[in-house]
């Protein structure tokens, strides 16, 4: 009798006596790492014993072999093989907790579930030998056996795998390791401890496409890769892209074989960074907006640039990596988060998850910046979407001096509002070459407040200064002059830059308007998806109008909302159900039949009167 | 009110007045093909209507148009569209009722059952076009009707098949046919009235390979193809193959290779001969020994020669043709068909299918004589079984003048007691070049009624001829003289071979009168499966001693049952269910932990007394 306390986590537990440690934890709810089920085989169990009231047996020799002395010395048993009769205090090693608590290791602070249901699970199985009385086939074996030890029913086992069984099965002599996916599917069988088991999360965008590859039973991330999406060439948007597949009769096939053929080679550039073989990636996440979907799919996209741009399908969809030529585990499953509709991807719903938006009280507005803008408001009972045509604007497209967040890009703009001297920051703070699209909002927003742009956006021409002069197509700003910028030229915002800028953030703002009237709630709260999202300074978007939102409303980049949210859904089982409840709740509004938009989008073009004191002059 | 009639299957039913023909039929359990569910799209249910109380509505719009005039005048009408409220006759025409009563149109007797449950079925689905109010995924539309229509829920789709879906679903007028695999995965989308579904069933023999291509809802065999099994130049039975996996790294693979290019070819084969694309077919049915079964999964086929003989599997398996490298229709699934044990395949348990000696009262004794004879013995109520190994004797091999059942292999022989004359007949007619295995058996049941054989297997040597003479190796009889056959050699029967028929019948006998003894049972009847069962005479099995069966016995050949066996499960999915329940239930006897049948092997050697009155002279 006593109490039993465990560390680090603190919690305890009264021991009724003649438990081992692996029980007392099961009931305490504490989660020790165990592959054989408690059955003195894995020895993956390692708890370090603290403090102690009663006498132990000494370690058996399974503990010795596994422990060595060092360890043993230390205060380290096995958990299955330790029985407790009094209070004891027990410290679980990170080794043996390996699932619990992880933490994304950059970019928002947003945890991991504390304990993981990945999707896969490992089993060691001990498979009986057949006799001559009772000659059973290998795998009727192998079933019975996790069935008796694990309470796995209805198995089913991957053909390719199933190749691995005769061998395994005679070979590993401390039993074999069994991977079985979403415990139905015997997808791998190896030796015992032949390294961890692997995962890749996708984010395939129009642009980029990152890989998240991740340790799935720790939690790790091991590596992240990114490429250019290479069906850029092929057009540099979605519908230009759906275009190609229309006018050439290979299209569709080109931009599958570009868009598999980068997800090998990300898949093959982690695994080497990680020292691993790809062929250790069991599963793969794959999200991305509902084009880029369908093409790694091979669906035609046609229909998705032609009212009322039906998807070919929304739901979540589980398919072997073979079968799309992605080249990891032979028998390897690919899970497609679920779309919402024809502009509102799965990249969408995974910056809901990783927002955790769904779960929270807090009205919450959710926009991904982008050609097409992703629009989503509310809070766990209720929540509204849509999607904008913002055009390139946001990403420095249309714009003179407009390029991609890239080396040299002017992302943060100064400017003094009595002398007018502009002062900026350039990512990785090379001379300046361009801007990019938080560079151009910070610009306007400081021209605003400078009162060199008016309410309607136009210049104030009453404003003398060198920097403002008449250009080819109409005034423009000087942001930085010829002898001060490596490219020799004066780089300049023009009218038409802000007439761009305008159309773009009239979208978002009545995008969101109007699903502000639909819930007829405030939001409390704007979460800023993208990797343009963290660049954004809250007070710039206040000035420019992007949101329809008081400004004290906090405004919060989560970065790379929709890659968090498919390693969540790698890791995670519960998240995939998550993800699909929230396609289905959710609510589309679909913004091409809504005469209401087209009058938001119009008033919302003008920035903000509150700001606009210099209007006044 | 009135009494309705349907032929040709003379079913009636009280007609309660105001229900369409297609109602009153599938309440009176006659079935009429119709793939709309009754909704008058499919045009399928065309009856005749041969007498009638009533004066009839004259036919829709939508009759004319499927009927044409010339129908109309002969009666016919489509039964979701005629309402009756009197009496009637109808006929069922042959093409509205294709699923019925269907025969195999060569080889046994036995029948297909009379309505067809095929693991395909194809539904003429109507599906709503997306509107801007509410826009549903192509996918999730078409899963919704057929729900409503059909009440199938939880379908998955192939992700090839989902290729199909944007352009089926937009091009197809009358609606869409969808196929659907055992009411749970679709896997094709068609246009309505492409043509009827294709499947085949193969036998995959040690030897020959056989497949037949079938048109799966009208239960009709279009096409018979065969072929040499490629494996044989690596080695001519099952143990040589699997140690030639043993011996070169890649045999494995190379043995796969063959099997699979074999299956493909002949495929492409039946498929000219029927003159379809072999795209059309969707859904394959396997059957063999568990050899040859492992070869074409790559599975690992080493430990079927290593006592105990544990196979990799037993239970029935389903997998994607492609997985196969199969070339068919891109989604179609392969069925293969449960094995027992490592020397019992799937071809014994399509025999008992085909046999249906599983549903029979009858004591039955099924035996498959080859190098492994199985030998399975009982009924409905209980059924053991075992494979013994009967040696190559009964396929021609390691007999002086053995050759297969090709042309010129004698077969049959006569023997004229007195003069010891010889009358044989060959194959095709042709002049002796050999003798098979079924002329072997009636060459040495002759010369035992002869007196030429002895009770022992020794040749009697008090009879003085020509034909009885000291070769090589012993007395020889010869069957056909140098100038009498092609080969201008003595065709003869030696000591040694009758040594190998005496081993190779004993092999079987001992087995047979194993099971007896287990199952304290005499045989009523013996089913002879294989192609060389149908030659075999009843009378010579009895000479020889074959079976441990009284004279008068049926002895009944049944044709090539495995193929037979395959050909049901594929057009009938309850027929795969008897198979894995038969493999279930079924007990095995390992021979070879068996000092009994050393014992009864040993006394089989002999041939039987009873018509051993020559030994007494």
């Amino acid at each position: 009798m006593g109490r039993i306390r465990f560390l680090p986590l603190k919690k305890e537990i009264e021991n009724g006596g003649g438990r081992n440690i692996l029980q007392l934890a099961t009931e305490a709810g504490v989660y020790i790492q165990s592959i054989c089920g408690g059955k003195k085989k894995c020895g993956k169990c390692k708890v370090i014993i603290e403090e102690i009231e009663q006498s132990l047996a000494p370690p058996s020799d399974f503990e010795q072999d596994i422990l060595g002395p060092g360890h043993i010395d230390k205060g380290y048993r096995l958990a299955c093989c330790t029985v407790l009769t009094g209070g004891a205090v027990i410290r679980i090693p990170e080794e043996s907790q390996a699932r619990r608590q992880v933490i994304l290791t950059s970019g928002t602070s947003y945890a991991y579930p504390a304990k993981l249901q990945p999707v896969l699970d490992q089993y060691l199985v001990e498979v009986q030998t057949p006799t001559i009385q009772s000659v059973r086939a290998d795998l009727e074996r192998l079933y019975m056996s996790i069935e008796d030890d694990f309470g796995l029913k209805h198995l089913t086992i991957d053909p390719i795998a199933l190749r691995k069984l005769p061998f395994s099965l005679r070979s590993y002599e401390k039993g074999l390791v069994a991977t079985i996916w979403d415990k139905q599917e015997i997808i791998d069988l190896q030796k015992e401890a032949q390294g961890p088991l692997m995962g890749m999360a996708f984010d395939i965008g129009t642009t980029t496409v990152v890989g998240y590859l991740m340790d799935l039973l720790a939690g790790k991330r091991l590596s992240v890769k990114s490429a250019m999406n290479p069906q850029i060439p092929f057009g540099d948007d979605v519908i230009t892209r759906i275009s190609f597949c229309q006018e050439d009769p290979h299209g569709q096939k080109k931009l599958r074989s570009a868009i598999v053929q980068c997800l090998n080679t990300l898949i093959l550039e982690a695994s080497q960074e990680a020292g691993i073989d790809p062929c250790q990636i069991m599963e793969l996440t794959v999200v991305g907006n509902t084009a880029m979907h369908h093409l790694l799919l091979g669906l035609d996209p046609k229909y998705l640039a032609i009212s009322p741009f039906p998807p070919v399908m929304t739901n979540a969809m589980d398919l072997k990596a073979r079968d799309l030529n992605i080249r990891i585990g032979p028998s390897a499953n690919v899970h497609l988060l679920p779309l919402k509709a024809g502009f509102v991807g799965s990249d969408a719903i995974a910056c809901v998850l990783a927002s955790r938006m769904h779960l929270s009280k807090t009205e919450t507005l959710l926009v991904d910046l982008g050609t097409n803008g992703e629009i989503l408001l509310g809070n766990r009972n209720r929540m509204v979407c849509c999607s904008t045509a913002a055009g390139p604007a946001f990403e420095g497209g249309h714009i003179s001096w407009g390029m991609r967040a890239a080396s040299g890009a002017i992302e943060k703009v100064d400017i003094d509002p009595e002398t007018l001297d502009v002062q900026m920051k350039t990512i990785h703070e090379s001379g300046p070459v361009g801007i990019c699209g938080s560079g151009l909002i910070s610009a306007v927003a400081e021209m605003i407040r400078a009162g060199i742009i008016l309410h309607r956006g136009n210049f104030n021409d009453k404003i003398t200064s060198d920097r403002l002069r008449e250009g080819k197509q109409g005034f423009e700003f000087v942001l930085s002059w010829a002898e001060e910028n490596p490219t020799a030229h004066d780089i300049v915002i023009t009218q038409k830059d802000v007439s761009e800028l305008q159309m773009a953030k009239a979208a978002i703002q009545a995008g969101a308007t109007l699903l502000k009237e639909v819930l007829t709630r405030d939001p409390q709260r704007v979460f800023l998806a993208g990797a343009g999202g963290n660049f954004i300074d809250p007070a710039d978007a206040c000035t420019i109008g992007l949101f329809p939102t008081s400004t004290n409303t906090d405004i919060i980049g989560i970065g790379n909302g929709a890659g968090q949210g498919a390693c969540l859904a790698l890791l995670d089982k519960r998240k995939r159900r998550d993800a699909q409840r929230i396609a289905e709740k959710m609510e589309y509004i679909e913004l091409s039949a809504s005469d209401k938009f087209q009058e938001l989008f119009v008033s919302s073009m003008f920035f903000p009167t509150a700001v606009d004191f210099s209007d006044i002059f």
